[in-house]
């Protein structure tokens, strides 16, 4: 089983960066978490602050190489919310994908609680942190078997 | 470990009323599973389609006997979206609410893309049938034991 | 044959309240123009001025003991048009559905205007007092009799 | 008893035209119907694809020779949610005139939810098909009786 | 000089329809008084409840013939909130055209506030009754003087 | 003179949820300290989490028994802002009702600034605390002393 | 006869500022063509650049010494958009009041289309320049003459 | 104890305008009724249709001056709903202000639904008349005396 | 091969009317162009400023006749933005229909930026003067040889 | 003639991704056939994901090497509704730009109804599939070919 | 070189009103500073709480004596979001106008992110206290000295 | 000293694109103006056309090697109206950033009135072309030198 994990904007400076919202596990200590936490899955990681490559990535892993990857957690960050793009490329994806989002979104500003991207992943996971991709990945272990 | 499991109007009808969004478990179905999937947790479940009753429920396991209940899953299905009452009491709750749905509540009409109650949860989970729920619970657990 | 009559809140004070918007007629004098005007058909009817209670009972006539009843009429009152979880619990009816309201809704307040649950219910007819159910009964009757 | 009915734009085309929405009926097998359907009544029709040629005849049915005419049955089609003319015709008119559609407007496109025109008459009957016209028909005759 | 005067949708029943909002006088008696108040203008009428015609006359008395008439005055009634198409025609007139309307549309209903039309037209005067187009002639008359 | 006291949800809460906004007394108390401050008036008292119970008590106090009382007092909680039900009821009563709100709802969240229940009471008084319903019994008692 | 011109903001810049829109004659000059064309008339005038000292004015010549004067022109200028406390005042007028705009609003930007003050007017001129003053100046003379 | 009472624009005219929205009571008979009813207090009243005059008068009463006052009651009328620098300069009082209103806001135009001023107040009180002032000095002396 | 070519409101005026926008070309010259750029194609042509004599020809050439045309390109000018009855006249087109702007309706005011008759289009080409029609040609006689 | 063809995001899965909606010829096989469609022109292609990306070779090929390319065609998929950035790089490209979409974008939903981009193009056909670009070549073509 | 500083209202309490958000310097001070940091520089000043005297003064130093001025620099407070009629004077300035805020008005609530004014300004310079006022000086004395 | 200026998309095109509105500098002159103006300061300048490279900048700057640079300048271009994702990299600066703008955003098209990322800076500087940037500068250096 291998799950590909991808982060969008700011994501890199997590565990430093507004801790109050985001909590203070850096994204290196989250994958090493749940590397720990699934030690019979393997994890492919990919973080970038350009939408595009984002959506390079998105296209590889659930379109173009599906085949290679039995599903994607993505956390979208701020292009959630704006990125008709980054949605169209998600609505391709032939493998299931999970969106994540550390914080809860609809406790934030009005203008975090809508997710263009979420309305094409199998489901949204919002507010818990570490655990909303701990929660990802159990979600996939549990369909996968379940087949 | 005794989860309260709270789900609001139309979900007695879960199995048979629109099995293409809601899938085809009843929900006794739904909490059958639970208890087979987590014997080590009592649940307890309550369902209503008053608003008011939900209300009542949710006072009395996340306020007035809070010390007897370590969490609570709501499901507030079409409240989720209007009331500000509901809202009101869950956010009076001492202990942990999180809230699911069913369905991927973003990718339905555009009125369910907001939920007034899930901003006064600790997150909400959407999208994933009986799996929302299953990972509700698994999310409390990992919470306890990490105290 | 026998017809559901379902009516919402404040509808127990017809004939009283407002008489220049809703006529001078009780609602039990409603109902019994409706017995003689139809000896043929049996009515049963409920109000209630709680939402849940109109959602347990049109949960009752219209899916759980469908097989008892031809049709259901309903007023839902002020819910029709803020209560997304009745027009839920309509959304689920397995016998057709026929709302009516007393007064002509577009020519009311402008927040009177849209009907969530009209919408799930093979149609509306606004705007005639008592015949609004008398004409309902009748497109019934009609329906039946072209089987 | 003499009532005319007025059909709006498109509706020539009844029958033929998206009968999944408006059902398999012609113009001319409507106005058959009713005409079958209640011997007792002489029907006049107007059917216009012209806004102004339709407020020309709500204007002498209802207005002009008012006295000749026992009251109006109006589909006003498109018209329904954009012509503040027409509204203003039938705020006119001195004999009594019900709205009808075919389709229950409340069911389709969101612009179609208003009617401006609907505001101006009596009641509105929306989503019966043929029986939308055979019930204001009756409503008609059951008003006129009562006198 | 020859005024071109262009009555809109249901002008043709003033006096008789809603007097205390559009006044006591027929159209004919606004076209007389117009005759007998000014006897040294030639006035042409036209009315129409249809908005193509209106066009047409506006195309006709404000482009194709503009030569032959000194100014318009236009009434658009309803369509003075809706229709696009007229602005278009009123924005190709190369005569002044001035709007005028009986009744004081900003002391009625919200969507008689703007007039599509009017931001085509020299200016306009709303809430006169008759006055408001023997104002407008007074106003054609002291221009040509000027000139 | 007998005042009827109407409250709505989560204000069985009051006192110990959200104290720094509605203040450490319990409901209790506030009933306790309005028989102290007014000796001479009998107070009947009534609170729900339940909008069609709020609406069936608000029915009785004001329309059905409405001879039993003087006044009625209303804090209608999370449904001022929601509840066209409520407001319909509140339309009914034949005696006065004045609207108390513990907090000033103009200093909070935007969706509570809007009343629809207000609009139907002889007045609104918000902000005041525990003063809020002693203010409103003032004018109770002044009204009456007055006529 | 004696009329009361009221001028509000900036319109005492008339003639320098932004002719292109509001034409090159200063405010006395308008004031004096006033007089010229209108011999038989009495006109006071004034303006401010303060709202309240408008709203002062308008009380005095329109309420508290209404006896004196026969009717007012006002020109709010900007306030004409914005002042709910320049609307009440005129709504307390118990002369009739004309308001003026010298260009067009309705050609103008979309925040100039509504006019509050003007809904509590007898009617607006807007977009003659001087010659919508002279005209306002026509319809009071000719009210007057006709009583 | 001293209370300085604000009123805005128009409220010079009270008893004279609208006396079915404002009641019969002159502003110097309201006045004198304070005066008569609470023969303890010591008055100071301002009354201007001028925004910047009363901004000037909040400033030196709430502010400037604040150690000479116990508190302030205004009546902002017009201004309640658009100056926002009015709220400005409310928010800088250092003693408590409690607005009122004469009519019940929530009854009349929608625009005089919000209130931007009395989100910077303790409290609001709107509908009673005369009494919305006598409370608002009831409560001050309850609060001064609770001390 | 046959193609029905039916223009909307003004479009007769082209060439002459606001040359900057809409190009000097006449509608006649743009016709004789196409037959010109096009000689082995029969058009038909209707211009009408009248909604309804444009649905009445939409009906015509596409469903009633449409085994008699190969394809429609309209340019429905100002009842692009507005006209709901031609849209679903469009809507009925049983041959393939193309809408075609002279000028570009993103560049332009906003209002004309939607077009709900293009909905109902195969496409819209918009901006190219003249060569929107050509262009709508090509691609019809494009679609009919890959046939 | 040598034409520059930029395609935005998710356009590199085409023919793959939805085809009912994209059709179901992949990038390279639309490329393919405008070269063998026109022989004579020289293609210059370009895709990217990265909105970035494009304004890079928008700006080169529009502004920088304007003296190279004769036109550009742009289809910015989902970046149409969303790109301020993108639509000032195409403001200031010196060459002609036309924008294409293979799906109509009115048909589609309500968000893609708005092309920030296209309104700083000639432009924009909309629905053709394959033929969009096929007739934006074509009018390029005969552009140049005018000169 | 003559500066006009123009403050608007509640600006005179700065330095005590809610230092957190507008610093801890007075009106006084900060024009002293601008004195001792400008010794170059002629400085008058104009603070007013009433819209209309602001009025006055920019109408003043822009227009009427606007030979007498080098610049203008207006700090509206909370004239910015809602005064046209200030605007409309700003915009007929003859001298250029810097419009300043102490905060960042981005960074507050969002009714204060519009400025009316500002679009009427040569730019605007907003969140830097009194560096906001500084800049702007330094502003004019660079232009000032590059003619 | 040393600053870093971080220019967002199309601003390579400065001087050249649109100097209407943007200036007649390029943006290499615009730096060695700042070099030429500030020769204490040392400056870093980035200049990216994409979103993602701008973030990873700001977050390099302002975050990751804050130590190193004293503030940052950021004119986000396009970016300014759209980007979430952008203002959360700024969010995280943890050295002062200021937003410029050449020309001023409020006296532009509405869409650029609005600054998302302007919040999460210490203040915004538009409207004055290249004294945008010398003044940020200057800010910096004023703010330096005072610690």
């Amino acid at each position: 089983m291998k799950i590909a994990i991808v982060n969008g904007p700011n994501l890199n400076l997590l565990g430093k960066r507004e801790p109050a919202i985001y909590g203070s596990l850096t994204l290196d200590e989250i994958l090493q978490k749940l590397k720990t936490d699934f030690p019979g899955v393997e994890f492919v990681h990919f973080q970038s602050n350009l939408e595009g490559e984002l959506i390079n990535k998105v296209q590889e892993f659930g379109f173009i190489n599906a085949a290679q990857t039995t599903a994607m957690i993505i956390n979208p960050g701020g292009f959630s919310h704006t990125s008709v793009a980054l949605a169209d490329a998600l609505a391709a994806s032939t493998i299931p994908v999970i969106e994540v989002h550390l914080s809860n979104i609809y406790a934030r500003e009005e203008y975090r609680h809508t997710s263009i991207t979420g309305a094409k992943c199998v489901g949204v996971i919002s507010g818990f942190g570490y655990s909303s991709y701990w929660l990802a990945v159990n979600y996939i272990i549990k369909t996968v078997s379940a087949k």
